[in-house]
């Protein structure tokens, strides 16, 4: 270890040797610590955009990180608890929905969380959406909430993967954010610095997810899960469908109110199926159920019997939240502008521009355009055709909720771009492409 | 050129998408003035690695590399201006031997040089060895020297391509060094920025070049005419042998003296068949010889009648030297130590580690280990064995000059090394192989 040198690493990478988990420890300690220059990580990084880090190395690279800073220690948790990531979609609620229902199950859900980048939203946004809501723990409090009633959704502290967070802005200036190793390693160090045993992840791909096709969502599902696994976590990934927002309210509060609407057992769709799915892998990874089908009649009793939304009024009670809210949605801020984008002609919707509709909610309110951005909860669009639908001229297919008129107003000159509607029947697009495990 | 940004610069290249020449300019002038940082240019650098740069591309970089900095405006100096370049090797004096010739048959030689390198001497340091001779002369003495004499050395000035330096001090810690487009236009920008109008290259290549291969070094032969050529100026290049030490002297005062026994006409050999190919070229490109026959009959003249001796002369007064140093060896800084390195078997010369003997004479203090180091004039090795002669027994292969008896004795036990003799007859490696043009 005393001997090695920055350059020779980056060589060895360069001309496509495998590098040792000693020379990649040594990058991202000397990354970490600054011993190592930005510019020589940004050659690296580059290096390993072109020659791909293989498993092995992805594994050490992620252990790395996930020991450059704190690593949760859950073991204060009884049983075995389980945690869930998506790679970031438009409408994507589906912790939301899946949370309280696995921990009625009983599976101990301990869910660290992320804010809105870009186009997507943040767990923690929606979250905070409710009134009176906080996501930030302690970590005392979050393992209390934990074992008191089965879930807990925090933010990660600063102290987790600094090097992850110092890689990450540096591959995001150099052109070295497309690698699927490295993504693969960002995600799985700050899950594995989370502390939980069963992980289950939800790769998202089409026109509205990072990853625009299949191929490439496949691909990292499979190196996520092989990373897990060689850490050994019992790790399972979906690769799911973002060809079109998942649910179909865009926005923070909104989204609440419909995952809320999923849970109470009210609403059926994409975002509860997707929900389910992940819900069932985790209660089979989490040994509450033998079998998927199992699992699933378990959460759809959890839905019947009401133990779900009242496990979602304890959440929101124990993190500060007003549990009122969860049957009175009048609670909840409320918009003051209202407007529709209405279909131009009679047909079938053939494409929604997903990434757009993300960012008009972003232009909304719903999201951050700057990382220090104020969100206001209250607005959002409301995506009332999906794909395949048949539609009439003059329906409604975007509802737009404002808190400035000017803004209502860019926001609906945008979706005039954001629907496709065609005179030809269309199918619908498959929703689940593949499970990894 | 307002609206670009180097994350894009960067992930064009890294698509293999060809750059404009606007972006190529963005990039180096957002370099040289710190605009664009360290990192970017790293990743930058490493995407032209793997995605190499196309001959449009590098006149580009090479352009913009030139007009970083000062560009020589030689057209107060009449005639056509020649100019020189070897990518370095051991024993390498072509320049000693060619400056004074071409000069005496008429072609202006404005030639600026380098110091030693690693390994490899440098002319400037050679030059120097020549008792009161500097090569630090201001822009207008240069120009008044070669308009009078017609031939003048000196030392590049910080203020000739900027980038180039910046960027090569980048490349060295990043592991972007062996791109061949990289290296040529980091040689072709200071050749432009020097201001001549006909260039001569002679790229080395073999175990003591820094192009091992044939293959590398035809191609960064090829890329160099051809930026040269798109630079407008005419240009041709050798490709020749750097398996052995090209001359026998290794060190500055040494391998003076073996060029001026050439010019006298007193020594035959590798370094002077090469050093008149060169200067063939430099009379035929400069339009003083019809043809390389005619030019090499002028050339062999210029040794017969004394002229350019006469010339050699000239040049190292005109410089600020001894002109009688020319003739009387003793002028010279003379060495207190000497050992022979003996052969221990009969044989055949089959080998020569052509980096260890530049390195060895590097440790003698022939040359720099650190940049700021002092040279020592006196020292150096002499190559009594050349690839393919017979040698017996107890025959020195090397000679060793010293001014200290510990290294000396480090000299000697390191050149134990560095010759390989055979019982089988060797045969003698090619010298040219290739001329580009």
């Amino acid at each position: 270890m005393m001997h090695m040198h920055m350059t020779d690493i980056i060589i060895k990478k360069r001309n496509g040797e495998e590098l040792t988990p000693g020379e990649i420890t040594f990058f991202v300690e000397g990354y970490t610590s600054g011993d190592v220059p930005d510019y020589q990580a940004a050659a690296f990084l580059m290096a390993c955009f072109f020659n791909e880090l293989n498993d092995a190395e992805t594994k050490a690279l992620t252990e790395a990180m996930t020991h450059s800073g704190d690593v949760a220690d859950l073991s204060a948790i009884h049983g075995i608890k389980g945690d869930k990531h998506s790679t970031g979609g438009v409408a994507d609620t589906t912790t939301l929905v899946l949370a309280p229902l696995v921990a009625a199950c009983g599976l101990k859900l301990a869910k660290m969380s992320g804010r809105g980048l870009g186009h997507t939203g943040g767990t923690l946004d929606k979250m905070e959406s409710i009134p009176g809501v906080t996501t930030t723990l302690t970590m005392e409090d979050f393992i209390k909430q934990v074992n008191e009633i089965g879930v807990a959704v925090m933010g990660q502290t600063m102290t987790v993967c600094p090097a992850d967070k110092k890689m990450y802005a540096l591959r995001d200036v150099t052109g070295t954010v497309d690698s699927i190793p490295l993504i693969a390693s960002s995600i799985m160090s700050k899950k594995l610095a989370s502390g939980a045993d069963v992980i289950v992840l939800d790769v998202k791909t089409g026109s509205g997810a990072f990853m625009k096709t299949l191929d490439e969502a496949t691909r990292l599902a499979e190196v996520m899960v092989e990373t897990g696994k060689r850490a050994g976590k019992r790790t399972v990934a979906l690769v799911s469908d973002m060809n079109q927002p998942l649910g179909q309210a865009v926005g923070n509060g909104m989204e609440v109110m419909e995952a809320i609407e999923i849970v109470r057992g009210e609403r059926e769709g994409d975002l509860k199926d997707v929900a389910m799915e992940l819900a069932s892998h985790l209660l089979v990874l989490g040994e509450i159920a033998d079998s998927k089908k199992t699992a699933r009649e378990m959460l759809d009793r959890a839905i019947k019997d009401g133990s779900g939304i009242k496990k979602m009024k304890e959440l929101v009670q124990a993190q500060g939240g007003n549990p009122a809210a969860v049957d009175d949605f009048s609670l909840f801020e409320q918009p003051s502008e209202y407007g529709e984008y209405l279909a131009k002609s009679d047909g079938y919707i053939a494409g929604i521009a997903t990434e757009m509709v993300g960012h008009t909610s972003v232009i909304l309110g719903a999201g951050r355009a700057k990382k220090d951005d104020a969100i206001d909860f209250s607005v959002g669009i409301w995506v009332d055709k999906r794909l395949g639908d048949p539609v009439k001229k003059g329906e409604a297919v975007f509802k737009v909720y404002a808190n400035d008129k000017n803004k209502l107003d860019e926001a609906l000159a945008i979706l005039d771009n954001a629907v496709t509607i065609t005179d030809t029947p269309q199918g619908k697009p498959k929703l689940i492409y593949a499970v990894i495990d």
